[in-house]
């Protein structure tokens, strides 16, 4: 395996520390560079696994991009992070890019506390526009000299997102050189969907008026009629062109963004070509570039889905290391999937909803087996929501299975379109709690806390697969108003799936152990790290009871009284923000019953958490094992100090 | 004036009480049924203010619909209920209508609570395409015999949203029937604005095309070739007529929505004869039609945003009440406008940015004066935000004017795009709190709960012009990270706005009036009826002090501890969800530190407000003065029966 720090295993990536250096090489370097980067993310993506075919797509384009504009004065704007590793590699972050995605390493994506080069968060699709709008726009305001370009690079699927299309609805409301590059591979993390993609494909199966019109473009300004004297004849030329030759209307200069392209993505001196030709336009303009996800990696060109994140591999075969027939670990989406075409198979009104996520989620499982009764609606998370409203009210059940932090995206239509109108929509809340390694903009740590200010809401976290599947069970019988459950990433220790469906009572906690000295009440899968802070603090001698909340909302009133009037210090474990959580719910909770409990709510602190391991995670905001037997010896010794002193 | 129950003033509509007897009249009554709504929309609006010149322009597009296509069965999804007041009359609320936006009277909305004509809630923009594709889809899936027609009826703002976007993008990957209107009238409440708006000006003006290939299927309907054997005809032959004799592509047909239009919205015989020709075709299709907001009154054609929500006029004349000079009372809305003027002329760097509402949010005070300042990017909260972000990182300091409930489109976008960024952009939250009239999906009551769970943000609620003064200039000076003000609708009793701008200290209450017995902690305009409550309760002997909480997040530590260890009961008040609101940031505190202190939290309930005045709305949610006044007299009480029992 080659050392990826070794200057002589990458001779061109070698030398460039900034995208100064890169500007300094000779266009005919160019492909060496491209092919140093591809073969830098195989050797450490093999080891150090992230997301893969994006990156390995968008080679060329980051290269050209930083070759031509004047980075970091010029700003590039990256529309989710996947596809920006390339980019870190040519801004300074070559040597750290072993500690990609770790703790206290490199972030994932994109990350402005990171470098000066990455300008905008992009951890959440479709956000480049409009961000990069705004910045087109101020540096007008700012008059910055000499002119700063502002270039956003988005994905085929982000520019579904309703968010993208809001920005270039906006973009030719006032002033601005935006440069929006469409990075057209054809693929979302799973198959592209949607109207916008088809007629993508149509554009590049008749490129004849494009490109006559972008070469008549380029004729011109080698004819110097191209300077600002010039530029009506421009306009008049391509509008003449367009109306006298074609008058094929596109989608894109229908919303007055002018389109170029499509040009071939992996040609980096086409490319560079290209950009020096529109860059110094004004208005704005999106350049249509095609490109193939997993590019110059055979086995990622072959299934780009399973290698978005492919895991560790051999970078010599591709192979990837297979888990012994048997062992491979069930996890909660798994468990999510089986259960809902369970659920599909008994009761014709069941149907499965995602967005953009069908194997993330294991919506597919679904999809495999009855493919229209699973809805991938690409990435569009408010649609997906109201959209589950409309089937609601017309007599199906849909389940709507969202990560927890895309969630956010569909605050407004849970509320107006689902809770205010009192659907049966059950919300699968996939990614609850931290995700680990996706970091700040992926963690899913805020559900909790504006689920349960929505009136009508149940909001529920299983502690472990059988609850899972109870839960779904119990969703499907309950017709009046929605029903979310939020479950993590990953596994849990108990992965028994025998049970038959049972429907539990709404608003029901089970104690899982009594006690004599304190109380932990522990909110879905922290129910592990408590019972093992239980072991831990029996063989100290200290009798510790244990509850599982069950429903965030409705609380299950008579157990949490019965806790509170026991009069024994308690301690609350979530993983979700503390500030406004389940914890809270408690506490306000006795608070309205006047019931004067000492308690502490152990949860993700009031900050941003950034990336590395669930485990590494956990310890840092104090969630683990250790911090809840910590927590409870605490509050123990401050009780009998306070007895003491009474 | 009419009396609008009587039969003689409104001969064909008086003899509607449901759309089975629009559907029995010949086609030759409906211009007369469409003038009895007009002259009843006008009689009863006069009186009983409401939102007028939407409805007003779509009063032949409702009768049209209705006299078509077979409601209830058939749908009619309107998207933002500005234009369904007619519906409302067709469906059998004509004697109700006066109760129009009252409380225990009919909602602004639709409303399914309602009627079974109402098909979904549609207070929130955008959302009719999605509901109504969810209902075409599981309409198919049902097999329903006869088939079921699903109707949008979209506006040109609406239309722009990213929602609707998701929803026609996601209308061509399953099979449905959905129908899409296009109620086109060039309008938002104020003017419309991005680039689909001007692509459905250059429409219109090029319907040469769409105007032959509507004529020609018309020609082959007559023909009978339309039938299911000749449908594939009329396809070939729409196709050929597309490609040899235009080759025009429209925007929607590029995203596989078969487009007709535009046509006269104020047509009824055309439109009912359009609308017979299209009905029974299958796959989504999308009708634009051209529209006067306003039409058929002159004051309302002439000034469309004016009479967007005129209030009470004589209907004779179109004179609106004047209020005597000086006397105009000022809101909260106008303080924030010239506030931002204030701040935008001292600092180059400040911008407003406002989603279609400049004269909702008073944010045109600066647009009328710097408009090269103020952004309105139309109904895009989403884009609003993103965007806000891009010119933040920039260097420019914008203050984004959005209504509480609006902004909930936003939640994922403040987080991701401007808190994790901490960039300096400042959320001044109009109509926060109970907003009267408008009812459930209006109330700014979310807020709270949903934006202090959120890291780094600054929230704060001004009890008074003066303190929203200062929180937007403290804003202003606030480099770290989003800074949220929240502010009601209306005004407020100390009109005072005289004050030199001064800073304030960020997570600073303020002590109001000292007192012995009880204390009650104030968050926002609440303060006003904590006030009076005291004065009450001073009468009756009561000392209590009052609190301004000033922040919601941070909170005054060092304020709250002082008040937790006094030993008086305390009681919050809070215009906002009390699950999860500031009422539980002050108990979750006072757990925090273990102070025991008796807390009663007043905030809006656990439930949905529907709409009436903000003074009935107060009384049912028990946080007006009396309700004030009730509980720190019963806590006292109780205290006092504790001390007497111990």
């Amino acid at each position: 395996m080659a050392d990826n720090n070794s200057h002589t295993a990458y001779p061109f990536l070698g030398k460039i520390d900034s995208p100064a250096d890169l500007r300094k090489l000779p266009l005919g370097d160019l492909p060496g560079v491209c092919s140093d980067i591809r073969g830098f993310l195989i050797n450490s993506l093999a080891q150090n696994p992230g997301h893969f075919a994006s990156s390995m797509g968008a080679v060329e384009i980051t290269v050209a991009l930083h070759y031509v504009f004047n980075t970091p004065y010029d700003r590039i704007v990256w529309d989710v992070g996947h596809q920006a590793y390339g980019h870190k590699l040519l801004t300074g972050r070559r040597e750290r890019f072993s500690t990609n995605r770790k703790f206290g390493g490199l972030s994932g994506f994109p990350n402005p506390d990171e470098s000066e080069y990455d300008t905008f968060s992009a951890g959440h699709a479709s956000n480049s526009i409009s961000a990069a709008l705004g910045m087109a726009v101020a540096s007008q305001m700012n008059n910055d000299s000499p002119r700063r370009n502002i270039v956003a690079v988005i994905g085929d699927a982000s520019i579904g997102g309703g968010l993208a299309f809001e920005g270039i609805n906006n973009a030719a409301n006032t002033p601005n050189n935006l440069l929006i590059i469409l990075n057209d591979n054809d693929m979302s993390i799973d198959a592209n969907v949607g109207s916008l993609h088809r007629y993508l494909a149509r554009i590049t199966s008749s490129k004849g008026y494009n490109t006559l019109r972008f070469k008549a473009f380029r004729l011109l300004k080698r004819m110097h009629i191209v300077t600002d004297r010039g530029k009506g004849i421009i306009m008049r030329f391509n509008n003449s062109l367009k109306s006298l030759i074609s008058r094929q209307q596109n989608i894109f200069e229908g919303l007055n963004v002018r389109y170029f392209g499509p040009v071939d993505g992996h040609d980096v001196g086409l490319l560079v070509r290209t950009l020096n030709d529109i860059k110094d336009m004004t208005g704005p303009r999106i350049l249509h570039i095609k490109t193939v996800k997993g590019k110059g990696y055979a086995p990622a060109e072959e299934d780009p889905a399973t290698w978005h994140a492919p895991g560790k591999f051999d970078p010599a075969t591709g192979k990837r290391p297979v888990p012994p027939a048997g062992k491979k670990k069930l996890k909660f989406q798994d468990v999510f999937g089986e259960t809902l075409l369970n659920l599909a198979r008994a009761d014709r009104r069941v149907v499965g909803i995602t967005a953009a996520m069908p194997t993330g989620t294991s919506a597919n499982i679904l999809g495999d087996t009855m493919p229209e009764r699973m809805f991938d609606v690409g990435i569009s998370e408010e649609h997906a929501v109201t959209f589950a409203g409309g089937l609601a009210k017309e007599g199906l059940r849909p389940f709507v299975a969202i990560y927890s932090s895309f969630l956010q995206r569909s605050y407004d239509q849970i509320i107006n379109d689902i809770a205010l109108q009192r659907l049966p929509v059950t919300f699968c809340i996939d990614r609850a709690g931290l995700v680990g390694e996706d970091g700040a903009t992926h963690h899913g740590v805020f559900d909790m806390a504006y689920l349960r200010a929505i009136p009508g809401m149940v909001l529920a976290a299983p502690r472990d697969y059988r609850a899972l599947r109870n839960l779904m069970y119990t969703a499907l019988l309950h017709e009046d108003g929605p029903f979310a459950i939020r479950y993590p990433r990953g596994s849990s220790n108990l992965p028994d799936i025998s049970n038959p469906l049972e429907s539990v009572e709404i608003g029901r906690g089970e104690k899982l152990r009594d006690g004599s000295d304190a109380v932990i009440i522990s909110i879905g899968t922290s129910a592990e790290d408590a019972a093992k802070a239980v072991y831990i603090l029996e063989g100290e001698g200290i009798s510790t009871a244990h509850y599982d909340l069950g429903f965030i909302k409705p609380l299950d009133t008579d157990m949490l009284r019965s806790i509170g009037r026991s009069g024994m210090p308690i301690v609350t474990v979530e993983d979700g923000a503390v500030n406004g959580g389940a914890g809270s719910a408690i506490t306000d909770f006795f608070r309205s019953e006047g019931i004067g409990a000492e308690i502490t709510c152990l949860g993700i602190p009031d900050n941003f958490i950034a990336q590395g391991t669930v485990a590494e995670l956990k310890a840092y905001c104090g969630i683990n094992t250790d911090a809840i037997a910590i927590t409870v010896r605490e509050m123990i010794a401050r009780s009998k100090r306070k007895t003491v002193t009474a």
